[in-house]
């Protein structure tokens, strides 16, 4: 869609009602241009001062020089009228209105306003994004919607009606190793609407998975043929928020959404191929499956990792999320009865850290070899490899366990052999823990794993659930 | 129960296998009784050494010069006859067994020799906990099961059947704000048993709430009815290991326990008003509530806090929980009227905090007047709170407003108008991450909020699950 190449790959951009004010959206969007390294021009407007940032200021968009492809506008909603009027003389192709209060607040005069700018838009020729949203975030082209957001690019795509959790996405999924090639929040979707935006991910290149969170729909069918032709190019994971009496309303004071029913949504995911999603932990999580592992169908899981209780549990969680936990085959028997004769007949899947004791089989004690039956067996599509969560033992022993697990899982991934996700809780991190050495141990070795780009969970059931919807999706995949 | 006030009071515990060695559990369970302040004597058993961690160590319990109440075994499985043959010298009440490799290891010989241990306990009049188990927590007592497991004591009672996953809820729960009365993981259950555990922390005057984690059951009848009378004394929420055929495998080779069908476990949950849970992470959510609520038994829940998208899903995690998300009253509408006529008829429950930018009504802008609306009105039950995860805005001002939104929650705590819960998201921690002031404030008011004993969890969903469960089960009191 041309007009969206213009909004990501502006040769200048305008941002209305700039301001020194840094309590305030006017200043935020001025100082993330700078900071995010956006490489056009930017032209602050705010009659009030001369100087914005460093930057040279313009009293409105007409006194500006040169061309303006993209215009932030962070005016309140009366004097939104006024800067489309300015638009045409300096070529403007589309406005993100970060400007709320209209349609959303319940009020006819705010409704009305809104329909006039839309009418007024059209006339001249103006694309908007928005109001009442965050706008762009194209880290690759030094566009931000707010601070510390990653500089570094990735290949997740993301249309988002709300800007607090397009914001919650970025900046939680970051920590679970997303990264993130164009992410959009709508907001009341007046003009381009969520259908316009998946259409664009759906051809972007630089897009390989697609986020989406809606809260209704501008028009249903154009809805539909928009996800159904995301979900062929790409996998398409999608939160709708607003299924119940009290969500629904939620949604129609937040963006002004016409919510529809929860099972239209639900027969519309599942019609054209689309992944839901029911929160943000779960969007995130399936993401970082799709985004690191390969197409896997068989739901045939090898477990390693814990002692005897997180065994028990870790298979009660996937066998309760749909996976299959075998028993181990012969063959791995037949080599276990070889190299370890005193617990061979005794090891199962999950494989029990804790039987092993000295005996130098698995993770706790070095080389590996369990694990690495299991990834080379045919028996098994998946392993799902525990850090052992705690045990009585001194720092500098159950350090080195610790580390020496990360490391044999980062190896055995590296290795290629068979699919592989992590588990590491996250405990819950307490401001004066942070010296703790325990849990700073466990928030190492998950970055480690992370970085490894080794899909990391905080739970079984996380993981379980995770790997289950992937499955099911290259399953449907393979069979449409 | 006797014999359990003596393994839970000892007069002298000696440690059996003692060690010098640091990775071993011989030096670790002297050590914890130093740590711990074991106000009794301590006796190292070790032939080969005269002095054990700067104590006085015996070759055999005979040579002690006093009597002994209780014994921790960390012997080998083939030495614990000839440490049983030496108890009655002593006058030996109990001994916790740590020692492992017997039944669960599926071996004909090794069961048979815990069979013969058994029958020369009752021979001896000396009664066992476990094997393979790691034993007695007793923090008000100074016995521990690990390292920087907290001296404070709590109301919180434990049954275990795996020492790993005891250890995993005490140092889970104590970052939740947990502390416990006593725990006990009790392995094979050999000769005392979860029954005989669970009718001592019915009685107990320390213990306040009771979890429990079973793999299998040494006699159903004797189970229903321990369960039965514990959970009319006290809450009970249990979970069980073991419930599909993997897991029943694992609860085999980890504990030697014959699980039972699920649905048999669930139908004496239920019976005996035992609140189930499905794993770690529900189980220390339910005991939070438990922990720190009066009791209630409404389901109508007031949101406050979030941002739009925040507001939506929190109501549709809430609703879909079976909570009830009513609009705000009638009475409160009008308060509203007067107070904030710009916004007073977009306002709803949840009570979305972008509405309210600057004026002064919510926990964002300072004296909290919406909550506490909500909390003096009798169309709610319980409050629950959110701290805005984040916004696009500098860390001095975000820093403020996150601080703000947590003293008014302790503040509205402290005033007892109305049950209260957070949720505060504890992020995935990275190591490098750990100096980022994001996840740090986080991390500091949720300290904050766990200090105040307000429940607290990482996110609606959780806190919802839990408050349904904790409604549920007064609702169930109260009927029966």
């Amino acid at each position: 869609m041309d007009v969206l190449e213009a909004a990501f790959h502006p040769r200048a951009i305008a941002v209305a009602g700039a301001s020194e004010t840094p309590f305030s959206f006017g200043y935020h969007f001025v100082r993330h241009l700078l900071d995010y390294h956006y490489p056009g021009d930017i032209y602050p407007v705010n009659p009030a001062h001369k100087v914005i940032l460093g930057l040279k200021a313009y009293p409105d968009l007409t006194s500006i020089p040169g061309p303006i492809d993209y215009v932030i506008c962070c005016l309140p909603a009366s004097k939104v009228l006024d800067l489309l009027a300015q638009c045409p003389s300096r070529g403007v192709k589309v406005v993100h209105l970060l400007t709320a209060r209209f349609s959303e607040t319940g009020r006819r005069e705010a409704a009305d306003l809104e329909t006039k700018i839309l009418q007024e838009a059209r006339r001249l020729n103006i694309r908007l994004i928005g109001p009442n949203c965050m706008g762009i975030y194209y880290p690759r082209g030094g566009i931000a919607q707010g601070y510390d957001m990653p500089q570094e690019a990735g290949t997740v795509g993301a249309v988002f009606q709300s800007g607090g959790l397009s914001d919650t996405l970025v900046r939680y999924g970051e920590v679970q190793g997303l990264r993130f090639s164009k992410v959009i929040s709508y907001g009341n979707a007046l003009d381009l609407d969520e259908s316009d935006f998946l259409r664009y991910l759906a051809y972007d290149d630089e897009t390989k998975v697609i986020a989406a969170y809606f809260e209704g729909a501008k028009d249903g069918r154009k809805l539909l043929n928009a996800l159904a032709s995301a979900a062929r190019a790409k996998p398409v994971i999608a939160i709708k928020g607003g299924r119940g009496t009290a969500g629904i309303k939620a949604a129609a004071t937040h963006t002004a959404a016409i919510a529809g029913s929860d099972s239209m949504w639900r027969t519309a995911f599942k019609k054209t191929g689309v992944v839901q999603a029911r929160d943000m932990s779960e969007l995130v999580d399936f993401l970082v499956a799709f985004s690191y592992l390969p197409p896997i169908r068989g739901k045939r899981v090898a477990i390693v990792g814990g002692g005897g209780g997180m065994s028990v549990t870790a298979a009660d969680a996937c066998e309760e999320a749909g996976l299959v936990v075998p028993p181990l085959p012969p063959e791995i028997r037949e080599e276990l009865r070889a190299k370890a004769p005193e617990v061979w007949d005794w090891l199962g899947n999950p494989v029990d850290g804790s039987i092993m004791g000295g005996i130098s089989l698995d993770f706790q004690s070095g080389p590996g070899q369990i694990p690495r039956m299991l990834a080379r067996s045919p028996q098994f599509d998946l392993i799902v490899a525990e850090i052992a969560e705690e045990a009585p033992l001194p720092e500098e022993i159950w350090t080195a366990i610790v580390r020496m697990q990360a490391e044999e899982m980062i190896n055995l991934h590296g290795e290629q052999l068979k699919p592989l996700v992590a588990v590491v809780s996250d405990g819950k991190f307490n401001s004066d823990q942070f010296q703790d050495w325990r849990w700073k141990l466990l928030a190492e070795v998950r970055a480690r794993l992370v970085a490894a780009h080794i899909p990391t969970y905080s739970t079984v059931g996380e993981a379980a659930k995770a790997m289950r919807r992937f499955t099911d999706y290259w399953q449907m995949r393979a069979e449409t």
